[in-house]
């Protein structure tokens, strides 16, 4: 399954290799040959050794409209080998162990050097179908067609290009299906109950939707040391079985079993009963510390703020709406409430810094069990010999 | 001016006194002989010796429907001195200064006890014409008709009465009329940038209305180290002249002139040329560090949030909309900006530790001018000799 060199001149070469092409929203995966560009500035190329399913792809999988494009190639959790660098990257060499990550992290500007901010100025995110610095490709197939690029990354594919502040450097001893889970959506809960909302031990917390993120968000924040955990869902069977995802891809993926309870669900609420506030103003004392919404529905966003504690009721915005939803909030709960709402992308962790400490944990086996599971994510498939 | 026992029985007697009577809804208040009833248990009857004017009297005096009511007797920001105590009071005795303050301090409480909330839930906040505990009046009039009360406090009478959590004792040697103004819209303002957003050395902050609370924003701003203050306002003489209060009491008023600029405000933009986020962006390199809106208006609150800077900006709103309004963001921007929106009662501080904190400052001089203008609320008036 390794790629070939596409070209026999001196120096780094264009790679032919495979990869699963979405040419149509919502249509089966082509897997294709392709031709992998070498890295320009600043890109190294990636050999990528697994890389599993995040709700995003099939988002934009199924997406008819623009930010969608098509023909593009879509995955952006993965970890993968450095294959080759192009100029000016000194942060890795060939070989070295790398996570792809689709926010930025450039290391230089005003937001990277500050420990408040996850959101580089220098290479600010955008849904853009582009490398982020020349806004080229670095994908055709054999007809010479441009394949689009997606957040990023495109890690469906044997090979892809990567910007620079877009790779995470990790211990190459860790086990790759399970340090690729933090290139997006385990990164983004933990991260989300451990640095956005910093919960704090004896703390209560609210999760609404027990997908991945809001597995992630549980067990990030077990480990900060909440004490009451309760999962919102419509799926009562998600706080046993838990939930499985389709496989709709050509890829190699596979799915597993995960329960809520094993990531810190204390307590599992129908989204029926809690439509109102007093199910969860009960079961808190007044209301949850801390609220997550993990869906991306106004309603929930909304149902989240009002289960928040006054005084100091954090309410984490994770889950992505339609472009032009509003989330509306009585004005008067704002001035004397005191609770706070935000958000965050890839759960307000700074990439280059945050995974290697959470990866140290799961290694150290630091009451860090976050990456215990394969099936957190719908599958992690090898795309190459690992 | 002093007023008289109205009983000679032994023990507290009820007081005959003064008090500016509102009767109905946007009409003079009336200057009328009332009784003032003995303290309570965990009451204080205090003299006033100073009271002054906050817009939320003069919005109450206008309200025709509820939660307004009359007749009334109105006025919370003041001074006084504890004339009697009701039984379990420990914590004043006859002839300590005190300042009353609106929002509860009972001290026992989660949130009492936390330094994170300011938002007593033994006693909540509630816009009640009682009483805090007991739900009754300590004001009736010579016919014996009930006269309510106003925000715990009712100021513009020579005595009222009021809980303990609902009064903070201060250094007597405090000017009263500087101190005075510390009971609410100094306080509110001031805190909410000192307390409530943590404004931080270097950051750049703009304030939405330059009333009173927007001066003491920008009094707390400046206090701690923001460099730049912008100041937003229909009325660009603010910046220069200040502003002027109506005197529309017929207690002993009095206004001064003052101006943003004293106040720390370094730059001033006229809410027209504001309409749309680049004219801050573009003056604070990106969006605000922090934003407040003072003035009440969802289209200001909106502006506000859309005015911070992505990564760490924080919106605080202070200012009070109608009962029904709704403040809306759009879902996309929470997620992906990383901007915090929260909102304050009384500036975030709790009143019993941080008016000390606040007035030491004003007597060490330490880098804080804001009780150096009286004309910072509309009218310091003295209802009682001093």
């Amino acid at each position: 399954m390794d790629g070939e060199n596409f070209s026999v001149e001196a120096g780094i070469k264009p790679i032919l290799c495979k990869a699963a092409v979405a040419r149509k929203p919502g249509e089966p995966l082509v897997i294709e040959e392709i031709i992998v560009a070498p890295p320009s500035h600043h890109e190294v190329r990636v050999r990528i050794i697994c890389t599993s399913l995040c709700h995003s792809d099939v988002t934009f999988w199924k997406l008819k409209d623009l930010p969608a494009v098509f023909p593009r190639i879509l995955g952006h959790e993965a970890i993968g080998v450095v294959e080759s660098v192009g100029e000016d990257v000194d942060e890795v060499v060939e070989g070295d162990v790398v996570i792809p990550v689709f926010l930025p992290d450039c290391g230089d500007c005003a937001d990277c050097k500050s420990k408040k901010s996850n959101l580089c100025s220098k290479l600010p995110f955008q849904l853009s179908p582009w490398m982020p610095r020349d806004k080229t490709s670095r994908f055709t197939n054999l007809k010479g067609e441009v394949l689009y690029h997606f957040l990023n990354v495109s890690s469906f594919s044997e090979y892809t290009v990567v910007d620079t502040a877009h790779i995470v450097k990790i211990d190459p001893s860790i086990p790759p299906s399970k340090a690729c889970l933090l290139s997006c959506g385990v990164s983004t809960g933990v991260g989300a109950a451990w640095r956005t909302a910093n919960v704090e031990a004896g703390s209560t917390v609210v999760i609404f939707g027990l997908g991945s993120i809001g597995l992630a968000v549980a067990e990030g924040a077990r480990i900060s040391g909440a004490t009451k955990i309760i999962g919102v869902d419509v799926n009562q069977e998600k706080f046993e079985i838990g939930e499985v995802y389709c496989m709709i891809y050509g890829l190699m993926l596979y799915s597993h079993f995960h329960t809520a309870k094993k990531f810190g669900v204390t307590d599992l609420v129908n989204v029926e009963e809690c439509g109102d506030t007093p199910v969860i103003n009960e079961m808190t004392g007044g209301g949850a510390d801390y609220c997550f919404e993990c869906v991306g529905l106004v309603s929930l966003m909304e149902q989240a703020y009002a289960c928040c504690r006054k005084g100091w009721g954090k309410t984490v915005i994770l889950g992505v709406e339609k472009p032009e939803s509003r989330i509306s909030l009585p004005c008067v709960d704002v001035v004397h409430s005191g609770k706070t709402l935000t958000g965050a992308l890839f759960g307000g962790l700074k990439a280059k810094s945050d995974i290697p400490i959470l990866l140290k944990r799961y290694m150290d086996k630091v009451n860090c069990s976050f990456l215990a599971y394969h099936g957190l994510r719908a599958g992690v498939g090898q795309v190459c010999d690992p």
